[in-house]
């Protein structure tokens, strides 16, 4: 048997998008870190528009998706769901493996589910320019692609080490129009004071954050898009997972396990949250397992605590498993998991333990990238590999036990953007970037304090 | 109103393969070079498995796709066809734009279509390994991924300048596990003699497909498969179109000019083919355009004579539109469309005014490549870059006519590995590269005299 693919057709991408907020016992507001009070829509207006602000803080279970962003979505969507059957054979295993592919998108990943609303809303609300960070370039290329569609300017804060590893997504912001600087950069007093302390800062998301949120709060007519972390991106990204539940409908199987890669955690989210939400009302239960890399750990070695989701402290103050907002994480690949912290709705969720995490090193996910390339055909985003690696992982702890269980993962986003690094892996040229805990204490003993705490 | 996309379902996937040599009132036959006289399966089955062979000489209209080909089909088709919307809007025009896109398959193009199933082949005739040429290194990456799923080594050997342009599909082969080397080599006597003769040689489709035969011809257990060019390749592209005319019936429409980019001439085959047989059976008239580029003209400036298909002279005869096998092109960025000739089957179409030709030049291809590229939101190939510059013309002509017409074009591919030319072309360092024609002169003059002629 070969690999089964699982198509849905037009009229069943979903109207809604799905937020889990409205179906979770608790989650600790974002806080104005100013006063310590909640944030409200009025402070998030300053770099959103409003419609983004209320989706933020809502806790509506579903939230229409605008007729015109649907329409768009259906150049990609619905993506195939897969079932493995030559990794499966590959490894041996009984375990059903299944997999989401989110490359099928223009920009080749799942980035545009989000990129694409926010361009409509911003749009809609009379914004002219949007500004972002951009770790590997996924989400970059996907806000340049959305801004091409509806005729805004985009400007994107690349984080340095990818700008240099990645040539070709730059390459690609710039067909979509848009214009991309390596960050830290010298545009902005947030990027003029890193580089001032540390002239080879290899940058970071959240300085890259800091440096797009700047732009946004000096200029009217510009705004912040946020790529992950945020509650509106997380909401956007729900599209994916709402499609899996009715394409395992198709399989008549139901996963045991879901497994996502999590850098700023929209892409988990987005897959694994419609699974979530069907055991919280009272549903079937599952494992959800955040698969993060061993050199960037916030859900494994992070503290729970208020914190920045940039590094010069522009934004509310996050609840979440957190490195602390001065983390400089290593220079690995999957440049787009090289965050400090985590969506407060997947902080919330494992606080809950309603899913766990793995941390997974770098090689043993190109070479689980390897196997799936040559057994599926198509080549993994590095951070993609993340939720391979564990998924082969577990099948083969399933083969040991001799246990058949479905296992559903998020393919993210396609590599082909990243055989530089394959090539440098296929020539041992890789190394693992191991977790540097005295760097994450540094960085933890300068979190925050919430006013009035 | 925005792009629409026309989906087919699994079922609706070709079951044969259509074979306009069953419609066309003559086909020259190929020639073995020694003899004069008709190449038959028996000279054939020296480099390829009987099956190919027969395919290669068939008359039959329908062959049909075995089982498993359309099974590994159905991972990435029916591909999507679109109505351009956006693009009609960008261009103010009131022709209705369609195009077919190939590029969702793992390898990036419509090349797997082929690629798969002489892997099929082979693998059921108990070939262990597969040689072959490429250029842009769309047909070696597609012939590495049929390798990696039959089990079969793959070697390729990739022209020169594409292998130094292009390192990152020269990664992706790796990454299915082939291996690839540049062309002209010093592994065949076919390379060593070029390489003596000129040892800066930026290489041909020609010299690379003279390797890979020379390699095919001295080992039981390796054989030779073609990317383009030969009967059973058009053969196998023909599901492209025969999907679109179903997607158009959706659509209620039907084209009245059919534009393919054209190299060896199988991604125009594949699509206009199935819409040539229509009328030839009585059905619609189709305009059809073959776009090549003005540095490699074979349709437009070359001779139509029997010539070789490589560049040492290891094929047999065809009758073709020719520049002559020893002529090398310039080293534009489409490389996929660097080939002397074109296949007989488009040669005989175009001798019998059932297509047209039209040479473009690279700068025009790249500014259609990047005006579709935001406003559809796919970056295409360089190779498709020149179906889209003439679809975009004649789109323009329709608008100053005021009349509308239905053009459909073939995407054959993305260009993910391709964005160091859209870098270079955005910085205005891409130049046009010319046709010479005292090197083509040079290069005719050479042309073979087949024996008893």
């Amino acid at each position: 048997m070969d690999t089964i693919k699982y198509q849905l057709t037009d009229n069943q991408i979903p109207t809604s998008w799905y937020n889990l907020a409205a179906d979770l016992p608790e989650l600790a507001p974002a806080l104005h870190p100013g006063t310590g009070q909640p944030a409200t829509v009025a402070d998030l207006v300053a770099i959103m528009p409003k419609e983004l602000a209320e989706q933020e803080l809502s806790t509506e279970r579903e939230i229409e998706i605008p007729p015109v962003v649907r329409q768009i979505y259906a150049q990609w969507r619905p993506s195939p769901l897969f079932r493995a059957r030559r990794l499966e054979q590959a490894l041996g295993t009984p375990a059903r493996i299944y997999y989401k592919y989110e490359g099928g998108s223009p920009a080749g990943s799942h980035k545009p589910n989000t990129g694409i609303a926010q361009a409509f809303y911003n749009k809609e609300a009379g914004i002219r320019r949007l500004a972002t960070e951009t770790g590997a370039g996924q989400w970059g290329s996907s806000l340049s692609l959305a801004g091409a569609f509806f005729g805004l300017e985009v400007k994107v804060f690349m984080v340095k080490v990818s700008y240099h590893q990645k040539p070709y997504r730059r390459a690609l912001m710039h067909t979509y129009g848009a214009t991309c600087v390596a960050s830290p950069s010298t545009e902005t007093a947030a990027g003029r004071a890193i580089l001032a302390d540390d002239p080879d800062c290899p940058g970071s998301l959240g300085i890259a954050t800091s440096e797009a949120i700047e732009l946004a709060m000096n200029d009217p007519f510009t705004n912040y898009a946020g790529g992950s972390v945020l509650n509106h991106v997380a909401l956007h990204q729900t599209v994916i997972g709402q499609e899996a539940l009715r394409q395992l409908d198709m399989a008549e199987d139901y996963p045991d396990i879901v497994i996502g890669a999590a850098g700023g955690g929209s892409n988990l989210a987005g897959l694994a949250f419609p699974f979530l939400g069907e055991q919280l009302r009272g549903g079937h239960r599952v494992r959800v397992i955040a698969a993060e890399p061993e050199a960037c750990p916030s859900l494994t070695k992070g503290r729970i605590a208020y914190d920045f989701g940039d590094t010069t402290g522009l934004t509310p103050l996050l609840k979440m498993h957190t490195l602390g907002h001065s983390f400089i994480p290593p220079a690995i690949h999957a440049g787009g998991l090289r965050y400090h912290g985590i969506a407060p709705l997947v902080s919330q969720a494992l606080q809950d333990g309603l899913l766990e995490a793995r941390a997974v090193a770098q090689t043993r996910c190109f070479d689980a990238g390897l196997t799936f390339a040559r057994t599926e055909g198509i080549v993994p985003a590095p951070e993609s590999t993340h939720a391979i690696r564990v998924a082969i992982d577990e099948a083969l702890r399933l083969k040991e036990e001799g246990r058949s269980q479905a296992i559903l993962f998020g393919l993210s986003g396609h590599g082909h953007f990243d055989l530089g690094a394959y090539e440098r892996y296929l020539a041992g040229e890789l190394a693992d970037e191991g977790y540097d805990q005295e760097r994450v204490e540094r960085a933890l003993a300068d979190l925050p304090t919430p006013a009035g705490s």
